[in-house]
């Protein structure tokens, strides 16, 4: 074994050192444990639970959402037009679907898009942010791709400097952040320049530490763009605009490119917090500031609908100088064209049905139920973490997790220590082997050093959801008597 | 304006330059120029024709294909499983559907799969290609990906060294070859070794010539990997065993990592071709060869079914060192998983209906034409093509593309020199703007300096291909008078 091993072409010594290098905590080694641990209960191990709560992702319909009757049927159509004769689908779902089928080449969701997508439903995302924001949206500057994640990177791509060393491109990154960021730095041997958000306040981002971090990174990397997750992933904050104009302005005066994250831009819960897209507020802010380069994005994947096996997504990416565009274009051919499927769901969102539409009723009370139902679990889970010694969490203000900060006692920090994992590494594992409930160490998503989290989806069914937290409760005091 | 560029983050100095570096032919500047001419045909404007025929681009539904009944009724009840209450559907299909449904978690095509895929597609993938090769395939081994092009640069992602200069990756490609490899080699800063292609000999692979090339590449790269596309794209041919043997045979000698693209094996036309996988030519070398890393890859987009936009596709890795399958398996995790809907296409492909089966009948007739058809579009092509004067093409044993020579007169060649274009390029582009038929330049694909060719799709509708061919041939004629 040991001889043939070392015959590979591909050892941990040969292969790419920036593949070794990155992690993607959301899907890490405590997400495969649980996938053991459903194995094992299907094979009768005995446990103290029945059944594994998976809050490690943000899997909608996984916990037990259902998708939208408009959408799939729309969808349903334009994988099989010969619905279009059937009695059963309302007029509005098959308008729809024959114009998007209009947008096909051949007819057929199953020939090649354009690379940025089909041109009716681009036209289509341009007409929703123009009405979201109330400043105009081009067609040409709406991207589709494969889900918001393979945008990010197409557009971190072009940031990149393809140079080493002190001549590495910078990108701005909040701590804690959705992983996908560090994780596709790592790979691309990009600079991260680790901005803290500030738990203190209701995780606000902060100017003065945003000037911190990059004045400290300036020697070590050619700073390029920032990243902004807007509401917060994991972090569940809703950025008020005075806090965006202040992000922007930071952003003009270092020059960089700004990429605003706004997936979540329909989860919204908490009073007084409302959604400003970066482009809105940029482009309300003047001359000045107008034509500055921002790229944003959004998902098919969260919001009401929850789509994430479609991967659907979009980039609206402005301000572009055109030989960069052109460029940009290019680069996204060789990929061919984001899953047409995935489209399709996109122009759903965007286009939903609308008042005296036939669709309309039910679509508008399958939403709201859905966006109800988060609202109270956002409101429970705050409030049950609250009401636990030994855990502060600020309030889900927006998206779909909870991040609360776990205060743990030496003793447990020097088990886990011995056991050579983080302490909320160690924690969340005693978590999930003790009660099924997997979620993600804060570690994975970073945090100040010295304090320790972890991150929960708020997603389970609200009648689960109430068992899964006392089940909690009762675990984290256990484990305080444990270690106290 | 001017200005306004210059205050930008990204400019053409600042870009990436592997971005810029990239090129991707198959929807380069001809294709761009290809849809402006669509669009002025509809304004009216007047022409010698009145449509373009796309012959630059396998995309099978686009040019007239129709999708295959069984895979859309299965996609569409998966996507809206009330219709697996339907009396217009199969009993088989709704078997398949209900089993694919099972698959999911929620039930829901809706939410992520493993990032590998999901368990049952795997399993039915390792089925597939055990009864295609007579050799065993683990399910393990198997990795659902975005169409081919999405797995094979995952692969490619491990190869690269993260080091530059004469430590980069060499990455062996053929030449010509299907451009998704330059461009990507060019994107992530990889050496590519160019060998080529033995156009007198029927597009064979000379061993002779891949030692040349590794040889001459030594000095300025680490070679690490080899890259097949068996059947050729864009070259048409299919390989013998024998030529795989020695090609397997050169990779151990070399300690190259193998990357066998076989997304065309269903497509094979030539009397006495047979498509023989490097998995199966591999394992059947005997212990000294059976364990050599290989990395072999399928799509829905291509064989019978064409099915291009639901960006369906598999990898088959075989032999990866076990710590090295732990850190692939990391490495898609950020990717979250691949559409779940072209998973589910990949699964009826690999899974279709068996004799007896209610649906059997239906899809075998369906499958059976596509392919009868392409077989005869093949013959036809060939046919044609050397037959008219100045041109000599290989047969079309396998895939779907024509590569023909063309032998350009010398006035020809100055005058594309002139215009600062390739001569196949400049002549491409003269046979888009006289007849509307748009197929890709030579030089896109790479070829050996001094001759010329350019690639065409050999999808068109049978009826239209043999117009298109007269078109063709007559502009040739033209072309040739013109620059003679």
């Amino acid at each position: 074994m040991n001889g043939a091993t070392n015959n590979k072409v591909l050892t941990l010594d040969t292969l790419n050192p920036n593949v070794v290098k990155m992690e993607y905590a959301v899907r890490g080694p405590i997400v495969a444990r649980a996938g053991e641990i459903e194995k094992e209960l299907k094979e009768g191990v005995p446990k103290q639970f029945t059944k594994v709560v998976k809050a490690n992702i943000g899997d909608c319909h996984a916990t037990g959402q259902k998708p939208l009757t408009f959408l799939r049927q729309v969808l349903a159509m334009v994988t099989y037009p010969e619905l279009l004769n059937s009695r059963d689908f309302p007029e509005d779902t098959k308008n729809r679907a024959r114009r998007l089928l209009e947008g096909c080449r051949g007819g057929s969701i199953g020939s090649y898009s354009d690379s940025p997508g089909i041109a009716v439903i681009r036209q289509d995302i341009a007409q929703y942010i123009s009405d979201r924001d109330g400043v105009p949206s081009a067609s040409d500057d709406v991207y589709l791709c494969a889900g918001a994640s393979a945008g990010i990177k197409s557009v971190l791509t072009m940031l990149l400097t393809g140079k080493g060393g002190t001549d590495k491109a910078g990108i701005m990154i909040p701590v804690p952040q959705y992983p996908l960021y560090s994780a596709t730095l790592a790979e691309y041997d990009a600079y991260p320049i680790r901005y803290y958000l500030n738990e203190e306040n209701h995780w606000s981002l902060d100017v003065s530490e945003l000037k911190r971090s990059i004045n400290e990174a300036k020697p070590n990397c050619r700073p390029k763009a920032i990243v902004i997750i807007n509401p917060g992933n994991p972090t569940g904050q809703v950025l008020t605009r005075e806090n965006i104009q202040s992000i922007i302005k930071f952003a003009k005066e270092e020059k960089l490119f700004i990429l605003a994250d706004e997936v979540y831009q329909h989860n919204i819960y908490a009073d007084g917090s409302q959604f400003f897209s970066f482009k809105k507020v940029l482009k309300e802010m003047g001359d000045e500031y107008s034509s500055m380069e921002l790229a944003s994005f959004m998902s098919a994947s969260k919001g009401f609908m929850g789509e994430c096996g479609y991967r659907g997504g979009y980039s609206e990416i402005i301000n572009l100088d055109p030989a960069v565009r052109l460029q940009y274009n290019k680069s996204i051919s060789a990929n061919l064209c984001p899953p047409v499927s995935g489209q399709a769901v996109i122009d759903c969102i965007v286009n939903p049905p609308k008042p005296g539409e036939p669709s309309y009723e039910l679509f508008l009370k399958e939403k709201t139920k859905v966006l109800d139902l988060l609202l109270q679990k956002a409101k429970l889970v705050t409030k049950t973490f609250n009401s636990i010694e030994g855990i502060k969490c600020n309030e889900v203000q927006g998206a779909m997790y909870a991040f609360p900060q776990i205060f743990l006692p030496p003793r447990a920090i020097e088990e886990a220590k011995k056991q050579n994992k983080t302490p909320d590494s160690f924690y969340c594992f005693q978590l999930l082997e003790e009660t099924g409930i997997c979620t993600v160490p804060g570690s994975g998503f970073g945090e100040k050093e010295g304090t320790y989290h972890f991150r929960t989806t708020i997603l389970p069914p609200i009648e689960e959801l109430e068992a899964v937290l006392q089940k909690f409760k009762e675990f984290h005091i256990r484990f305080l008597q444990k270690y106290q």
